[in-house]
């Protein structure tokens, strides 16, 4: 296989080709030409990876901040802030990474934790000397994300005590002409802006993502050339669009019951792009009104499940419960693994297993799952990586934010918008005030 | 408030009284005379808090194997096997924990996954010299689980290179004569047997939960005594009983069109609480027949969600979409806080955020969502935990167990089996060997 992705769809489903859709790839491809640099619609989004600007740009704030005395990146930001750079970080690098003493690493901050604060910054106690060893890029498109704002001033308040040349080490992703932009500038940070029709959970191509993936010593060249690739791809006007068919496959699988959609990775690395995909989903498809304004409450509920880990927990349901989901299961080739011992105090009571790989276990009961899905006649389709990489992952990022555009096109809402939100807003903003 | 919780529900849902939950709440509560000890049928899990031999054979192993040298306690398990460890460990050291450096520390290993096994390797090959400061505990009802059997055997592999006395650092927690029990017996290990009728999503008061909690220095006689205070609630006849309602309430819920269970916690440190809670409500409930045979393809499908993370991805869907999920809030007073400075960069670009408590802005966030779930009349229940401590996560557990055992009950599904976990396994089997 080569490097990238391929996609099986299982079901019988019947998906019938729409004109509106035809049209709205029409019209994305046509947006195409001289895309670069020009960002006047949401879709916009679709070509950050074709943005040699972009890219450049957050190269240079890497050249001005990133040394090899670098310990850690800092990153400051909640939802479409950081799930993006998370998801890849955690897939390249593992979730036990914190542990490890090599390379610049990426820690988050996002929600208000007194524990997750205190154990960051007992660390940076530990283990940062001078200013040079840390990054803090504080991500926020409004600028004004409350919990982005605190955990910012708790951070900055304890640095600075001991670095006080902690102004130098920061870096703020942000609209331009924002208030924390503004601050920025007052103050001498790094400033690098998303452009303005750019939401967050699209924002993965541009600074949001690139610029601390980068900083923390990932190929993000590759990673846009995979979904360079894909952007060239889904917007083809035929049949060989590899976003079109899963979209229709989706929408038929909607109206034909599946309240919820499953993605269903199997390798624990990819749980933090499970949660990039469930908020491109959930955030994207779930509203309220439809394009004409008209009430639906329309959408479908993604799931995150990890194999082989929720195969005893949650398989029990997936098999014997409710036909209520489609299923995305998606699996890498696995480049490494760990020959299972022979010899060793339990090395004959599972059989078979002595002597194996792991990722020859890992496949065995991805095929088991693969064939049961099939027994049971459960809606699903097979993603099979090439393996785990920054060209596929940005080949896979790209593909599913098309896919969500064009499932939102069939559904007849607005896949930019998130109204919603707001509605908790209100009341946490008078008890703040 | 006094240490526990409180449940308040908001619906307009229909719950009728069922004579057949009542029959059974009679036949739970006649069991727990005499019941220390006693383990005849599957609602013995219910009684665990209450057997002081259990947790007197798990003091007696932590006496043998803890030491003020001990470091690292590595739970080498899956599903039921680490979950219930995993959620009250996490909940009360956070999950920034394997980062730092006091107090033995528990560290899991469930899936094979190259990168975590290497990383964990890796931190033993640095600061692991003694065999005093590792303790492997093996955890596996069954015996035979692929996954931990193969993470086992590399464990021991590596570790035996360097620490030749490792066979003296291994307890074994299965049931009593499993292939597992048998090689400890042979090679000298601790072993603490699983009360046959306790499966894995009910054992987090048995050795399973109760030994790897104590020897990480976590209060579980506390634990228990929630659990026990709980224990005597839910088996109690009339309407004070707190599982009864809510396990109507959901069944009300499921048969208004309700397909999903939203456990919405508050804190980023309960998101393996959810993940045990997960695994309870989906393999009890998801159930392809009833007690009679007959086909139901039975269930809710439970989703984790925390605030304020998830406000950022998922509030979207949750307020706009369909309205087809009974979600739970839980949120507890939190004790400790850091106040956001006065002073600083950004203090001036969200108003009322200086020099507030970040409990108090989490609150004020909580109490929005709260509103909103009124504002939208989605059918919802607020629990609020006097604080997250071994207690308040004793009742909380058990009352959860409880409610799913009812509702199993209502639903007219064996809440103890999960007759389709083999589906995936038979392919599996016959490609490992």
């Amino acid at each position: 296989m080569k490097e990238g992705f391929t996609y099986t769809p299982h079901h019988d489903l019947v998906t019938p080709s729409s004109p509106a859709l035809d049209a709205y790839i029409g019209e994305i491809a046509a947006m195409k030409e001289g895309a670069a640099g020009k960002y006047s619609v949401h879709e916009s989004s679709l070509f950050l990876p074709l943005d040699e600007k972009i890219l450049a740009e957050a190269e240079s704030q890497g050249e001005k901040y990133v040394s090899a005395q670098l310990r850690y990146i800092v990153v400051i930001g909640i939802g479409g802030s950081n799930l993006g750079a998370k998801a890849v970080y955690d897939a390249l690098r593992g979730t036990y990474d914190p542990a490890r003493p090599q390379k610049p690493k990426l820690v988050f901050l996002d929600t208000l934790s007194h524990d997750t604060f205190r154990a960051l910054d007992e660390l940076f106690e530990a283990r940062v000397e001078h200013s040079e060893q840390v990054l803090i890029n504080i991500v926020s498109k409004s600028g004004t994300t409350a919990e982005s704002v605190a955990n910012f001033a708790l951070l900055y308040r304890s640095l600075a005590k001991r670095l006080p040349d902690i102004a130098s080490r920061i870096v703020a992703t942000t609209d331009r002409d924002s208030l924390l932009w503004k601050a920025g500038e007052k103050h001498g940070w790094g400033l690098l802006a998303i452009p303005l029709p750019v939401g967050g959970r699209f924002s993965v191509f541009s600074a949001v993502g690139l610029f601390p993936l980068l900083a923390a010593g990932i190929d993000v060249r590759e990673f846009c050339r995979g979904a360079a690739e894909m952007c060239r791809a889904i917007t083809s006007p035929d049949e060989t669009n590899p976003a079109r068919r899963p979209a229709e496959e989706l929408f038929a699988a909607m109206r034909s019951g599946c309240s919820m959609v499953n993605l269903f990775y199997f390798h624990p690395e990819l749980e933090s792009l499970g949660k990039w995909e469930r908020q491109l989903i959930a955030e994207s498809l779930g509203k309220e009104k439809d394009v004409t304004g008209k009430t639906v409450h329309a959408g479908i509920t993604p799931l995150v499940s990890i194999g082989s880990t929720d195969l005893h927990s949650m398989a029990q349901l997936y098999f014997g419960g409710p036909r209520d989901k489609f299923t995305l299961l998606i699996r890498a080739s696995e480049t490494k693994g760990d020959r299972i011992p022979e010899e060793g105090p339990l090395s004959d009571i599972v059989p078979g297993l002595a002597g194996k790989e792991t990722s020859a276990v890992m496949d065995a009961i991805y095929r088991g799952v693969s064939a049961a899905y099939k027994a049971h006649a459960l809606p699903h389709g097979e993603v099979l990586l090439s393996t785990v990489s920054s060209h596929a992952l940005g080949q896979y990022m790209e593909w599913r934010m098309a896919t969500v555009m064009y499932l939102a096109k069939l559904m007849k809402v607005n896949a930019f918008d998130q109204p919603n939100v707001e509605d908790y807003k209100s009341v946490t903003k008078k008890l703040l005030q």
